[in-house]
């Protein structure tokens, strides 16, 4: 799977969260639950491949489902679910945006930053 | 103060975060408290003006300041606290690779996607 929150170099994680009024209506771990539905065909089956409990894929899926003007997921003839033509085209053009934003990871300031972070934090006080 | 995490159209986000090992070296929240401890001199009046409590900005601002090479944030002669040089120059060099990561609210696809979301999602069924 791809990861939804990339890691461009050691250090840096960049997210690309959409809205729609309060709800997440798309971004990292919605996306990569798209792509999990896709692959195994069924909602709780790409809950189980994720770790994540039935409730919880359900209830992201129906907050997607409730912010695009189409369904993202529907269910399949003869059982289970399937992401619709629509959610494929919302996912690409995410996975679009998203690698936009990455861009920023090869900006000279970013390698600055950098040379500047250690590569493990010094230990916390006691 | 310049939102951390700004919103570049009414339903975009985009958030970029540096990781030194597992703990996050800089964020919108630690660049927002920068801004506020510079501006209010003190690490309780930065907490204060966001609403949070002494010991949770004292926890970030020790994060900030194990996680990159010189720290962020220093005590003031006198009593209180100051961003360093050293920490200026990293907010400004996050500040520009956010900037950068927006960038990615103003290609075709994000005009796509918000044609497609719905001003508000449809209410979720009881």
């Amino acid at each position: 799977m791809i990861a939804g929150m990339a890691r461009l170099k050691t250090n840096l994680k960049i997210k690309v969260q959409l809205y729609c009024g309060d709800e997440i209506a798309m971004g990292p771990g919605k996306a990569d639950l798209l792509v999990a539905i896709a692959r195994e065909g069924s909602i709780s089956a790409a809950a189980r491949t994720m770790g994540m409990s039935y409730r919880r894929a359900w209830l992201l899926v129906d907050a997607m489902n409730r912010c695009w003007s189409e369904p993202l997921v529907a269910a399949k003839a003869g059982g289970g679910a399937q992401v619709t033509d629509f959610g494929s085209d919302v996912l690409d053009f995410y996975r679009a945006v998203q690698a936009q934003a990455e861009g920023a990871g090869e900006g000279p300031e970013i390698a600055r930053l950098e040379r500047l972070i250690r590569a493990e934090p010094l230990p916390a006080k006691a």
